[in-house]
């Protein structure tokens, strides 16, 4: 999916929501684990709920690595399910060699039909060209993350700067905003002003919305830019929002919710 | 394995070779192409031939995920096929929030049986614990890479150090020299040593000799200590030794090269 349509999807729909598959078997509902692939089969009923509220899927791979064989053909199934209106993203936080992040490159975008991949930018440059090669594919590379560790090293000083601060600059040559995202997490909003100011044409994926406790007014408010310019992942929010047979509808009212916020902030 | 048990089999066979088992598919000789699963087919045959001269094999999931469900197939049979004398790694460079790195490690260590799993550091110590905790495997993060990105981020200054410096220092804490290794590249030898001093104990996983042209012979020099403590990968230069039927025999003769010169480094 090209840039101006991702855009053209936000304000025709009026949400940046990105809906996580984070589909972890021990938190499906009961009833479906007789299903011939409960994995997908969640999926399924999570995406046909939630697909008029959101522009993009995240799928997390460790959920289905964590399955087995049956779990990574759960995850090519999702992905090709999902509709091609909606933005697909691989999390999979990938990043090696090249000669190696050329086989990941070939899983996500050939083998698999994602827009877009998460990459671990530690290896540096030949780490992360493989994936930006691909003609109309994004790369979504780790800049200042949501969890606790990221104070252990992304917010290391070097001379000038914070360590994510050098991976953003260095990295947004490597690319361009129309094939380079970076990942933003939702829980260091009081950064993003500053971040949006350095990098105000770059998409920024934003986790940590909901169970990690971050906020989606502020990111939204400190982060969005003349073309929004957001994607704002919620995955346990939404697809658990019930543990039992209501679990799509009770996803839908949870995406519909974000929805009705989002309209709010993009007005 | 344990720490004394992998000692053990490097001073009982007197090699400390890693067979890196990138097989790429694109490479593997054509009459195995027919096979019911090339790859599979491809390795065992390795493996066979090789077993003699290593003390463990690497398997690089990238270039099995680029080959789709099958390939994730490939992967799980390979890693059940080595046997439990040789130390096994998952080299996946995996890295993500607490909840997500506990489903790879599931993955690494329970649905396949896995020794080791290479991972990012760049997301902290939430992103790295969950391998950590498991009993009798091993993390082996990554250090200073052996690829030229290495110079973007890992050789970047902080105050008193290189980045790849602090990541060594602070994930030092969060394992031992009995659960944690570090990725440290043969082209880098002439970091190798002060390495060394500050990190006497922990065993190494070295990449970059052969295709990638870091020398046997400085690495060892530089990176051993009193009980070894490298494994030294070779990948292409063994496995595609040579691209006909006798690719196995090729890979074994390589195999036994590294292992004669290794036999001298550890006298």
């Amino acid at each position: 999916m090209t840039r101006a349509a991702l855009i053209e999807q936000i304000k025709k729909k009026q949400t940046y929501l990105c809906v996580g598959l984070d589909t972890d078997i021990e938190k499906i509902p009961q009833h479906l684990l007789s299903a011939k692939d409960p994995q997908f089969e969640f999926n399924k009923q999570i995406i046909d709920a939630t697909i008029d509220h959101c522009v993009s899927y995240k799928i997390n791979t460790a959920f289905y690595e964590s399955q087995g064989v049956k779990g990574w053909e759960a995850l090519h199934k999702t992905v090709s399910y999902i509709p091609k209106t909606h933005f697909t993203i691989a999390d999979a936080k990938r990043g090696d060699i090249g000669n190696t992040s050329t086989q990941y490159a070939k899983a996500f975008f050939e083998q698999m039909d994602f827009d877009a991949v998460t990459v671990a930018p530690y290896m540096g440059e030949d780490s992360v060209k493989p994936f930006l090669e691909y003609e109309g594919k994004w790369t979504i590379l780790l800049g200042l993350t949501s969890n606790p560790g990221s104070k252990d090293f992304e917010m290391l000083r070097t001379k000038e700067n914070y360590l994510f601060e050098e991976v953003l600059k260095k990295s947004s040559s490597w690319g361009n905003p129309g094939n380079l995202m970076y990942v933003i997490g939702a829980t260091k909003h009081e950064m993003v002003g500053n971040i949006r100011k350095s990098f105000p044409e770059h998409f920024y994926l934003v986790p940590g919305v909901g169970a990690q406790g971050g906020s989606l007014e502020e990111i939204s408010k400190s982060g969005m830019n003349k073309d929004c310019g957001l994607l704002v992942n919620a995955s346990r929010a939404v697809i658990f929002a019930s543990p039992g047979k209501d679990f799509a509808l009770a996803a839908k009212v949870s995406a519909s919710q974000y929805h009705n916020e989002m309209r709010q902030f993009l007005a």
